[in-house]
């Protein structure tokens, strides 16, 4: 089931978590939401016993949060649930290593008293992965949050998990470098758990993946054994390259501590232009001229269809940079290290697609506040699409040909159901997509007045279905956590499955890391 | 031990296969070579049987080459033995699969009757992986050479393994892309065994590894498994990326049958600079320069040593680019969409890096010829090295800072047990260095007069051991194979290589994929 979102203002998913922390409010245990999903009473329980092992391996009383004590019971919280409030665990015990030393005995001690944990970095997750379900004990990785090299010629970071993205970058700019992943949550989540999520973000079109820039990791296993695999080398051809396991492995068979990962130079230049188009045809015509004529300076092909840009004019009272309706609309973003070249491609761009009728109008921006402005074309979609009252969510990756077509499939599909419509007697307010057109990753939305079964109904497993046929990912950057484990099989093979398995059963055989997700 | 190689003129490993092929002479046995490894006796003799069933499944004549009967022996020899005329085997099948069925089918009946097999690309490998030790069926994936499928929005190509490399990049280049790596046996190596090598290649500092760029594998396990992973997507977070231990697994635990891969825009405009420095100092500041100024559109950063250029003065008779003694020299390669732009950055660069006299001296190639003409300074190091008689060769990466000290170490080393000198009573002429300094991959190079056992007594395990203390890597590009297995703890911890063999043991419990060789 897609996720329903009751707030409205709901921060986003992908890259845009710019809303303000809601009001306190009591949110709901995961264990009530899910009642099929059944504590495992293999698992030990936490006992006196054990937190006294723990206190004393940690020391200060900052290490251990003890939930046991009516006093601590507030401190809490932050850690047993998600920013999303949607996902609340019951653990009684958060554990704050300041080394990898000490999760490497935190977790051999679990692995032989059989007591589960999850491991936790910013907890900015989308699918409710680094929150426990039960009683797992909380591995938070905040304490560990050192820069522990980096070198100015190769460009290569080495730095602890716990470092907070944007402390990296910020500490990159310093050096005219920049980490190689971008998220609008980056004031919260840490490096090392973009490493485990394998998070995507608004740089990937030009960076690439973190299986590409990551170059080594620290990660501690189940049973306390370190992968010392922190290596700094950009070739290096001896042997499994088993860090990939960890990278996207959501804390599962282990816990990354560390790690090395390439960082480019900061660019000088950007420029941002947007554009209204026909079609989605038109759309594609467009990112092939931008691949082309724009090359190695794209750095972002965000594609947001009429639909989102009107609902931005009449639901934010938004001006749009340009007169009339498109069908579609493209933001371009480049980044380069000379000003002038990239004005001059993105011109030149400009009039070829202008010329050959790709585009159908276009604005470049001039200045600062007019790149944030054309940003804001795209960066306050999600925000809109929650302000009638909620909105079903996908992230998808499908074929870039095929992209869009699922969301006129949803669309008539719904429409003809009757659940569309202007008055109120529809819950559905419209059907949209938008997203990461350069990396083939469509946001499909479906903004409605209301939580409504009937909506559901049409669009599970209908879209899951859809994915499937043209194998494309039901997802493409937020991972599976607990809120996409049901529904792997419908981008991976039962064969896949299995071998995924195999991998389990074998860092983690008794089943400890981050039980009841992932696969 | 390193290679000593006793023909003149042998081709480089390094993306600088140009000799021709030598003439026919007999190729020591490995099996002699290396008397300490043992046929392992678990492994059943090929039989009549065993045939028959080969036979009957791949159909015609052309997939089987029965070197049992005497009349096929001879066309056998190229499957047993390597390019270099160092690696030799004894197996009496080859096998050519035409399709991941047949595949499969082949290695379910290998692992049900403890047949080993040797997959086998182009078989143009440096370390003797893709060749048989004894009796070893050969797996050859030539018949698989399809493309099967290309769209030209995502640049996403997906094709058969046994596809060769230039054949996919001739594809691409008619629809303007290029395949993310080049290497200069691209006429014969296939893509499938790039993947299962994890090749490097002249385009990584550039275009980066293929972990980065590989979306999707196909490949078979020993027990006939297809791994169905041939996904297209470039974002797709659902479970464990298996099939990164593919990418560079020697084809120890599967068969890779198919690849897809992301591949970008081919570049308008290529420059190429040639310069002389006066230190590796001024050289590491020369790269940081080139990537800060000339960023985006660097596709290329090549370090020689004066020695290496002198030699090629002094023993082919090249007349160099430019006037005087160096004691470094830089080759530097841009890529970009416009020609004008590149140019421009580049003589930017060139006055820059000369008015702060990071380099001494430095010429821009006007045209193809000049192109052509200063990529020969690079290209013709690895042939001019062995025109003395020999040449020990070693593939490393190092940290960046570190990369040229090894090169003075054990030239002082050579020297001072009085090794190295300019007369025939010397073993050693030189020791040099030269690479792919942007991904910091060092060829350390000792050109000889012949072979020497008290010059291998000086390097051994002096080399490694450095290589050791700077967590640097014994084999960048190259590998493990037969070649550096025996020396990958150097390189990797006791941890790791257990880690390894548990996955090893995983996914090849009875151990018939390409054994006596990797970890």
């Amino acid at each position: 089931m897609a996720s329903a979102t009751s707030e409205p203002h709901q921060p986003d998913a992908e890259g845009d978590l710019n809303g303000a922390p809601a009001p306190a409010k009591t949110i709901k245990f995961t264990s009530e939401t899910y009642p099929e999903i059944k504590r495992n009473s293999k698992f030990a329980k936490l006992s006196q016993e054990h937190m006294q092992y723990f206190q004393e391996l940690l020391g200060s009383g900052s290490a251990v949060l003890d939930g046991l004590s009516k006093d601590a019971s507030e401190d809490i919280e932050p850690y047993n649930s998600d920013w999303m409030r949607k996902y609340r665990g019951h653990a009684k015990l958060v554990l704050k290593p300041g080394s990898t030393e000490e999760v490497s005995k935190i977790l051999k001690y679990c692995n032989d008293n059989m007591l589960a944990v999850v491991p936790q970095g910013g907890n900015t997750g989308l699918v409710g992965g680094s929150v426990p379900v039960f009683d797992e004990i909380v591995i938070n990785l905040q304490r560990m949050d050192k820069i522990r090299s980096f070198d100015e010629v190769s460009g290569i970071l080495v730095a602890d998990a716990g470092v907070i993205l944007e402390v990296a970058d910020n500490f990159l700019a310093e050096k005219k470098h920049i980490f190689p992943l971008d998220l609008g949550a980056k004031g919260s989540c840490q490096i090392g758990g973009n490493v485990a999520t394998n998070a995507g973000g608004l740089r990937l079109l030009r960076y690439g993946s973190l299986h590409g820039n990551v170059l080594g990791i620290e990660a501690v296993l189940p049973d306390g054994t370190v992968v010392d695999d922190l290596l700094t080398l950009r070739k290096n051809n001896t042997g499994y390259d088993l860090k990939h396991l960890f990278i996207g492995g959501e804390g599962t068979i282990g816990i990354i501590t560390g790690i090395s990962i390439l960082c480019p130079q900061r660019s000088a230049a950007v420029n941002v232009a947007y554009f209204g188009l026909e079609s989605y045809e038109h759309a594609q015509k467009a990112f092939r001229a931008a691949k082309n004529q724009l090359s190695e300076i794209l750095s972002a092909f965000e594609m947001m269809d009429g639909r989102t840009q009107k609902l931005l004019r009449t639901g934010a009272g938004k001006k749009l940079p340009l007169e009339g309706d498109h069908p579609f609309y493209c933001l371009i973003e480049t980044s380069g290290s000379n000003t002038d070249h990239d004005s001059e491609k993105l011109q030149n761009f400009l009039e070829h697609v202008m010329e050959a009728e790709i585009v159908s109008d276009g604005v470049l921006a001039q200045d600062q506040t007019q790149i944030a402005d054309l940003w804001s074309c795209r960066e306050g979609v999600p925000e809109i699409l929650g302000h009638w009252g909620g909105v079903y969510k996908y992230d998808l990756s499908l074929p870039i040909a095929d992209l869009y077509d699922i969301v006129n499939d949803v669309r008539d599909r719904l429409t003809n159901a009757g659940l569309v419509g202007d008055d109120d007697s529809h819950p559905c307010i419209d059907v949209v997509g938008y997203g990461h057109m350069g990396d083939a990753n469509l946001h499909l939305n479906i903004p409605v007045r209301r939580y409504d079964k009937e909506v559901e109904k049409q669009l599970e497993p209908f879209v899951y279905e859809w994915v499937q046929k043209k194998s494309g990912s039901i997802s493409a950057e937020h991972g599976l956590g607990i809120a996409k484990k049901p529904y792997i099989g419908y981008s991976r093979s039962d064969t896949m499955i299995k071998l995924m398995r195999q991998i389990k059963d074998l860092y983690d055989p008794k089943g400890i890391m981050n039980p009841y997700k992932y696969i």
